[in-house]
């Protein structure tokens, strides 16, 4: 057995089934073993910032991880954007990256790259592989890692010789990392601030804005009068009617600061304290009251659900039910406004969809209008580098089966990863992509006024996505995806309805 | 004066008056002094590695840095693939990074990264300028750096407040750093060797394959009876008729060690002893004889014009015109061969143009086959990571002005950076892309076979390009640029005849 068959087959026993993928030469003793072993499946991504935003949007859904196959330094390069947003959004991933032999690397070949120097800035876990032997052993560490409670990133690169040569010894699985345990004190704290004080938040993040840990939120808010609110950058959400109506705290740094300033004492649930997504001459860094005390029940990397029923015990909080979110709208009419839109999509979304959402200037009301969809999975951009909304969705409909996964995309943004779209066609996923083509990049329109003057022809050069406008119609088809232009929100919702009968992908070009 | 103003009055002193931009947020100041500071030819690309093989190309063709503007740690992440090429190509750049304000980077806010560890991995030159006052100076000292013969990667990374901060001082531009003196006595060394000696290899790379060398080398040859090649990986060679019929060395393994077995001696201007650009088992990393003597006359920071001036007055070599490489083809004819497109190619390409050359597996032999075209500049992927060929052309005719530039484009990897087509559109730049159809990673399919079997379906699923067809035209009309499909070397040819009258972009879907 070589070394790229014992690492195969330790995925394949660790867990590790669905392999997101952009092979390159170095790769190819790895690409034979997956020939010859059955049980992965095997999704090609045609650029690699398209391989590792499939793997991130895959975990949100599958809620493990899978593993990606880039070609060396600059193939790991090329799919660092949406590591670094998976890694804010806590996905677990498992990176394999094959570069040169050992023996090769002296001689800096010209695919030579400071591969572990690259992978560094976006992992939690980085090992190379030297020798065939240890490639099994250290690919079910990879995995370990990454499956961690809060997923981590793993990145594990593989020599060329490692890969080929004789030797491999497949690795059992390991167990699973135990995630911190929460802290007793730490919850009687913040029961004695929950029933001391008026003003109170519970902020919740990440996994403690998924439906368990809303629950159990729920009845404390109900037990104490404390209020609740997500963080803005939550990368997994489960929402919807039988869900709480959880609002976020404003992107906006003016918003944020009036939300927040109400209140003396802030629980943070798997959250971090608010600051701002960027800075700005004479704003604060910091969101909320200078002299509000803060109160940590649950890090990112323990269990809110245990953290919060600790909570809820300490409290004597009583069962309760979630308030109903309102009925479902009907689909709206006439002019494609953000609010229609957000109307039609809560009208028409079938159950258990997954909603990939990087819809930036023009989104950011969908969220707060559809509260009263049925229940849904909702994927934020949560690392801020555009061009994970049509990946993420690609790898959340391979995670997802038959649920129907609809993109609220801008623009600008899909031009990062529009080979997505292949891929959607490729795999025959059932992906709906709302296009929403504004032809401009408008949330720098907004920071450009805010720096306090009109964009000139030379900044509008830097801004404006027209001349040429972008055919949207015809960049999907040119990828095998059927698409159709709607400037109503009654041709909309005539695609929207036919898109989601069809377990195929299609693309809406929405003139907005 | 602002921080910003004073990195854009400072980089046009210097010289540097083209800015290739994808902006975001952090660099909205910026943005903000282009505007108000004119001189710079702002040109924006909508993904960051278009970005910066934009730049790549700009400086092969201009022999002088442009800058680039790029969005924290991710932006900058998504164009590292083409700053590695552009680092084996000894292209200059000086990429200008925005990054989270000095005292906001502290709080981890989503888009916060380490730019700095990434820009350490492709960057020759990297600083952080965490004050207004010192942006000015770092920024001279970034295009000092990129300026040096050998040209060089410089990052500046700017955090918003240094950008927006009063007290910025334009700085003079800095000399061009001086490259190392030749050294006589290696001059005398390869002298002897060439005089004593028959089976002298003299290796030209780089600055070597450019025309004032090739005069210098054919005088040397002609004198000593030496052999000349070309390193497999150029990033820019000047030739057609009127230079130098120069081979170069075979890329793969088994040819190239056959070609350079018969040299006792390898004299290396501005070359690298060849390697191969991957290595396989029971393959040699080394593809020269082990008993060759490696002679150093030049390396690639050294002036090789300087070199073999010295070298041709040491050995008192006559004044000898290059041989002619032959007649002008006609137009090939029929189906569509590898060597059909290059002999048509050959007979229609304008004087004075410039081929990017990505064309992997398929243009394999175009090179030794256009050796009879007018004079061109021929550019090369040689980093070998796919994804430079569209960008790289496309910022090779923002610096050539009426330049037809020529893209020899495989389908695989004009996927990586297929946006590139829209900013030819939008500056209405002379390219024409040959799309190389081939619905495959032909090159993989061989690297594969080399591995020795054929791949299955598991491994084809990774290496087809097919299911669905990309239809290449409609993706290319999409972005804004004109094109048409050829099945026959007579489409092709009528196709390149009508784009190289227009002064505007124009893909040819040539399948193969």
């Amino acid at each position: 057995m070589n070394g790229a068959e014992s690492l195969v087959q330790t995925l394949l026993n660790s867990g590790v089934d669905t392999c997101f993928a952009n092979p390159g030469t170095s790769e190819m003793h790895f690409v034979g073993a997956l020939d010859r072993i059955p049980g992965m499946r095997c999704v090609l991504g045609l650029q690699e910032n398209v391989v590792t935003g499939m793997a991130d949007g895959y975990y949100r859904i599958a809620r493990k991880p899978a593993c990606t196959l880039l070609h060396c330094g600059p193939g790991l390069a090329n799919g660092m954007g949406n590591l670094h947003n998976a890694r804010r959004a806590h996905a677990g991933i498992v990176n394999i990256v094959g570069d040169q032999a050992t023996y090769h690397r002296p001689y800096d070949a010209p695919l030579t790259a400071d591969t572990e120097g690259m992978a560094r800035t976006v992992s939690h876990w980085v090992r190379t592989s030297t020798d065939a032997a240890e490639v099994g052993r250290d690919a079910a560490l990879a995995v370990q890692n990454a499956r961690a409670l809060s997923g981590q990133i793993s990145t594990l690169i593989l020599p060329a010789d490692a890969s080929w040569n004789r030797g491999g010894v497949v690795a059992n699985p390991l167990p699973v990392p135990a995630s911190p345990a929460i802290d007793p004190h730490a919850v009687e704290n913040v029961a004695r601030v929950l029933r001391s004080n008026r003003n109170v938040l519970i902020l919740l993040a990440d996994q403690a804005t998924l439906a368990t840990s809303q629950r159990l939120a729920w009845r404390i808010a109900d037990a104490t009068g404390a209020h609740l609110l997500a963080s803005y950058s939550n990368g997994h959400m489960q929402r919807g009617r039988g869900r709480l109506a959880l609002e976020r705290v404003p992107y906006g740094t003016d918003a944020a600061i009036k939300t927040l300033s109400q209140y003396d004492h802030i629980v943070l649930v798997n959250a971090k304290a608010p600051v701002g997504f960027f800075a700005y001459p004479e704003q604060p860094s910091i969101q909320y009251s200078s002299s509000a005390q803060i109160h940590v029940l649950s890090r990112s990397d323990q269990d809110s659900d245990v953290a919060l029923t600790m909570l809820v015990e300490e409290l004597g909080a009583r069962e309760i039910a979630i308030p109903d979110a309102g009925c479902r709208p009907n689909p709206a009419r006439g002019a494609t406004t953000q609010e229609n839109l957000a109307v039609t999509l809560a009208a028409l979304m079938p159950e258990n969809s997954i909603i990939s959402n990087e819809s930036i200037s023009y989104g950011r009301d969908f969220y707060k209008l559809t509260h009263n969809a049925p229940a849904h999975d909702w994927l934020n951009l949560s690392g801020g580098a555009i061009g994970d909304g049509l990946p993420v969705a690609t790898g959340a409909a391979v995670a997802g089966g038959d649920r129907r996964v609809i993109s609220l995309q801008a623009d600008g943004s899909a031009m990062y990863s529009l080979q997505s779209l292949w891929t959607q066609a490729r795999e025959r996923l059932p992906c709906t992509t709302i296009l929403l083509n504004n032809r401009k990049y408008n949330i720098l329109i907004g920071e450009y006024k805010n720096v306090g003057a009109v964009p000139g022809p030379t900044a509008m050069g830097m801004l404006d996505l027209s001349n040429p406008d972008l055919d949207w119609v015809q960049l999907a088809n040119g990828m095998g995806v059927e698409a159709a232009r709607a400037t109503t929100m009654e041709e909309c919702a005539d695609l929207m309805q036919q898109s989601f009968k069809q377990k195929a992908p299609f693309l809406i070009d929405l003139i907005i």
